[in-house]
């Protein structure tokens, strides 16, 4: 079955059962909003125990305060309320693995997927490539806990974020499947 | 309780009973990713089937493509190996409701959080406010299925993006949970 249609088919379940799911409202009704990594291991109403109609997550590579999750988190406080919110990165990140320059000479070669050895990534497809990566800064991580606390950190002082808005900061152990708290 | 310890109960729960997802692996297992909005009535885990370390979820305000999403996407091909992209944007979306002047001109008076009544949004806060949206493009959506092929072709013709990925098209229907194919 393609992957397409699996999905298609864990939906028709999904919608089977989906009950008074029907009436939620549009705005958060536990008022917050996180921020976390893209990565598959996560699943942040798992993780942090949301229902339906709970919280506003927003997800990208690492989980980074780039400029797209700042404009979601304004809009998050501005029209739909939101009053707290949640920047959760978590241990084992690919963004830890490579830098621009890694990826931008990766990218140059190919278009095809790298392979990830001992030393590293190593592109194995056959070209062209392209240089359209040359001017996208990829927010790679060096440091696990001081990526959080930066993240936090921008986040606050953002001219459009209120003063008002507890922003915290945790890393997600992908081999506990536990939250440590490294900014508050 | 507060907001951060009922996310860190709920939290102590799960890490409880982790099991063996101690040993996922950081690679997609089923090799593709999701971009959906960051709407609280979204769960991309229960509407598509997903089991941890199964899929790259990206969310935003709108699902779109934006540069940040399509960064995201670009290293979960190239380092990380999906194969295959899902857009699924959602009815009764936040989006809708707004433009970039509207949300431009609540931010310049105050914030607060605006109130949402028949005629769209008011700003009932006091100043300051902050002229610093001027500048961003908030990605709002003027047609629902419009907005899902858009960011569709966006992605297929992004110069980092190669040809043999498909990239599909859904617009999840927030009263009965089902997804329904808009581009193909």
């Amino acid at each position: 079955m393609s992957v397409r249609d699996e999905i298609l088919r864990a939906n028709d379940a999904y919608a089977a059962s989906f009950g008074d799911k029907a009436t939620l409202a549009l705005p958060p009704a536990r008022g917050f909003a996180i921020l976390t990594c893209m990565d598959a291991r996560l699943d942040p109403a798992k993780y942090a125990g949301l229902a339906e109609g709970d919280a506003h997550v927003i997800r990208n590579a690492g989980g980074r305060a780039s400029d797209d999750a700042i404009r979601s988190l304004v809009i998050s406080y501005k029209l739909l309320g939101t009053a707290e919110w949640f920047v959760v990165h978590h241990t084992d990140c690919g963004m830890e693995f490579f830098t621009n320059d890694v990826i931008r000479g990766l990218l140059a070669q190919s278009l095809d997927t790298a392979e990830l050895g001992p030393d590293g990534f190593t592109d194995v497809g056959s070209g062209p490539g392209s240089d359209a990566a040359d001017d996208i800064d990829f927010l790679t991580i060096a440091d696990t806990e001081g990526a959080v606390v930066e993240d936090v950190e921008r986040i606050r002082n953002h001219p459009l974020v209120p003063s008002r808005i507890p922003v915290h900061g945790f890393v997600y152990d992908v081999r506990s499947g536990r939250l440590v708290e490294v900014a508050t």
